[in-house]
């Protein structure tokens, strides 16, 4: 990971996971992906989406970006293949509005589907009327300069998590998971897998089962010691 | 209270709070029960509601949990009778996922009528479509382990709050209110009687009244020094 | 400034900005503004809407409040004039529930068109029912005390920010910018200017063309230094 | 626990944990006793001393204030015995200085040997050189009034912990732990016997023992699944 | 105040305060001076010294910097006189380490005795060593840009508090408080004052005596409704 | 990096960077190292020593903890080489005392020069007197269960920074830096060299000279508009 944390690079081609892959993936939700690929891929869950009901999943263009600055964002534009989302990250804590209803139209008109950014964002209100859906650390409307050269396509870490141009990212209400780009299709088999479990315990549990006894935990809670008392 | 803060203790019986007081409770809303109780019971405001409009009044079912570790929401599951709020503390700040809709159809199943979780919740779009209503320090898609004991029906520090057992439960769009279970026919009454004042006072203040006027300020506000200045 | 910070002093009239130029600011949105004087004037991005799609833009009555005290909104409700926004805020940081739906039934009956404050409010679903706009720091049902004197209409520092009485305020879901009494036709005229140019780029930008050849950031990119890699 | 968070009480006679006790449990540091009395009793981590070595051991004289208002420490100095710690709680999140080196030299006269407090505290230089060992939450020279009614020596929670009075307080550079007054005895046991098992420990792991052998972890970490690799 | 905010300005000629009374001034700490104002030009108390037993006494220089960008400090560095106190406000948030030994050297051979920055600092290690007193909202190594203009010597808001060119500036291990420079002599002869009223009343309470006694607490206590239980 | 995130994992043989890299490195403060790598490298700011005037460079021994659960730092005790430094993530974010004087033990008599933990640390005030410097996000006296596992030796992302075994720590008063294996011997170079270049710089600016002047800024600012107003 040669250029990781490196200003000044754009990417042209990027390796993008595999979009049979990708549409299948989009079918489960973000704790389903989570859980599916053993508990990992979680952005950190200060990322939350600007309007309710926001859901995406696409495969990642990265940023990385100085604070206060979207010039990258710009260049990042030029980049994006349909399907893409544009995970944003910047080289420190920063709520500055880089993005706003402009560039959410020269990113859909490129075929983006989101936007994922460890920073903020304005024009929410327009945004959300658009459905374009956003995940953001915050909303403020303060704007940005276009000065200092960040890189685009090159990995980053986004809220605490590493993302790698073409991985692909699932988000929605519960937060944002990233899925390498490589692993796409067996994270797939596994939300599908965990998916039909879950729906046959749902009934279960509906009918007033207890997860005590569907799985089964009655015995371990017990020899961890556990004392019942009326 | 022997048990506080112990862990490995489910405690099957508890003395609820009167189903009719509570009942008579359920028509207030927080801000209104923590101020008829005397301006106490109140969980910290970091507690939102994970959809606009939830809202809830019941019994407390609590649970003593411990950071990254869901196993006592099972043990409580089966400890629920209709009309119960569980109420959980975890024993350290952890904003994890610890609840999804899984747990809510067997909640619900069980007769619960609300969460209040001093930790992370998962599946919020659906929970929201189930009308679940949830309180919670975050939404975070993080999934827990089942591996470490913590208690249920102990008392137990939510939020900054002390909820014993059987407490009623009052939560709205302002946050979340205790009432400790003795209590809870005299705070309904209070709040009767504030909410029929306020009522008087709505209109007076909406025909353009001042409140200066209405509860007799001007005097005290001279005597402290209040100067106008034109 | 003499008044600045001190406590125990309403003053009764003040100048407010001109309606005229505030009703023409009124069309334009928070972001825009704060771009139309400068890139200044916003507040602290932790002051939130309490309800989706509120929005507002009036003329600045100053509260300066104590923590956990509300006494001088109520000596504000009097000096209110049609078109007012109160504007508080408290000596030390405070998220106690400071004003409810009876405050804004009475500001309301006031002519007030809206709220910022600096610290909480409760009664949040009533206040959005009623479509009372309020931008806050918190929601929190706890109550307040009417103990010690601030003062009404001197310079407040809210949010960050130093309001003046009679200051423009315009506040939506981006947040809230004020804009300096006498500003306000001018930054209106700036505002109208560039949300033209806006309309226009936005077409072109639908339309697929890229920011970085609408606002000729190539040479400035390559000069800076940016390596385009395939 | 009815007076539990309720205004306007001040207790003249506590009943305190044995001085003899206390006295014991002082040989031991924070972590030691929170562990000893199984992992409970710990104030939340924001809670620090003011200056570095400050180390106390004494029985609560609680404090409950009002945001802002100091004015309950005033009626705690006349009920301080010897050997107590004062600790403070206030009814909201409040940061301001309510505790400066008057107070500490009054607090001291009567006999305190500390101060918790979940506020500010002010005259931090000459506290430290007082060596009147604090544990706030906050340093901060904002004054306080004296205006509103808290109470003295009624059940508190304290940074996220319940503390009655006469319960004993350890505090250190690890933070503050509570020990309820009936189980000093039995901790200060607890504690003794972990230190020396403790002792014997550090002298093995010194020698270059690991814990994997010293405690026996290997075949619990096999069976739980760890692989080693090479 | 028309370039409160504004970009672009450095301002070369500043009216300080007078010498004297900046210098009559610093015989007290921030605690006694911000009550001898009327508890009025606290900074938040974020702003915390970088090391223990950091004092000092000056006028202000002000610097309004873009985050991640300390351009303008050099700016500064020209228009620091002897006596000075640099005080440095960001147009956002950021903990970016704008300051180190090197402008620590070069600010301290223009005259300047402090610096107060609403970010970041490094070399803190150094800038101790050199006894060259700093008031910051973080210590952080991350390195900034010279790319954006800000400006010298205009109004600014720092952490919450506005600071004009040329106002005197106390800070100590309590914070930090700003003072009018009209006001300094004023507030010098108040806080002499204060100074000679608290040496009388801590010598009473290190006798024992009580506050309440002292300052005739009784009656307004029990007016209040404080009631003493045994 | 396909262990990347996964839990169950321990490496016993790791590339560690060129201990004379190293050693050349450590002559090296946080700031100029991440200086050196072209401003990359640094873990947030919240991550502080533990004590004034910690310093350490060494090699990583990386750690993927549970939240509350510190068993994979006894599996990393035994895979600990002289010179190492310890550098440990949780899954989650959690500040419970994970480390201790115990560890701390053993960690040295394997060789450990340091720890840098995304958690808490207890026991502080012994670690200091032990002279063992710890970097962490918390001291908090806490404990900890040892139930699930993580991994050791697996890439990490620690504090907001990505970590892979062998790579280079560098940690003093201003935070932790890291620098990937395989750059260590060019940054040290390239450290050198800024340090030079810093010293005689640091002459000039002690002798009176202006950064304005040393490093040729007027013109740039002038160019950007900045405008001197007397």
């Amino acid at each position: 990971m040669s250029e990781f944390g490196k200003a000044g690079i754009a990417v042209r081609n990027i390796q993008r996971a595999n979009a049979d892959a990708v549409a299948r993936l989009s079918g489960y939700g973000v704790a389903t992906v989570h859980e599916a690929q053993g508990r990992t891929g979680l952005l950190r869950s200060y990322m939350r989406p600007i309007y309710p009901g926001a859901a995406a999943c696409g495969t990642a263009v990265t940023v990385l970006a100085q604070p206060g600055d979207n010039w990258m964002l710009h260049v990042a534009a030029e980049l994006i293949r349909p399907g893409d989302i544009v995970v944003v990250a910047v080289t420190t804590d920063n709520d500055d509005g880089m993005f706003g209803d402009l560039l959410a139209t020269s990113f859909r008109a490129r075929g983006a589907v989101g936007l994922v950014i460890d920073a903020g964002v304005r024009d929410a209100a327009t945004l959300a009327e658009m459905k374009f859906p956003v995940w953001s650390r915050a909303i403020c409307a303060r704007g940005t300069v276009k000065a200092t050269l960040g890189s685009v396509n090159v990995p980053i870490i986004c809220a605490g998590m590493l993302v790698e141009p073409g991985d692909a990212i699932v988000a929605d209400d519960d937060g944002v998971a990233v899925v390498p780009r490589e692993r796409v299709a067996a994270v797939a088999d596994a939300a599908e897998a965990r998916d039909k479990k879950e729906a046959a315990t749902r009934k279960r549990l509906a009918a007033g089962e207890l997860g005590l006894d569907i799985y089964g935990m009655r015995d371990a809670l017990a020899k961890a010691g556990l004392k019942y008392v009326d």
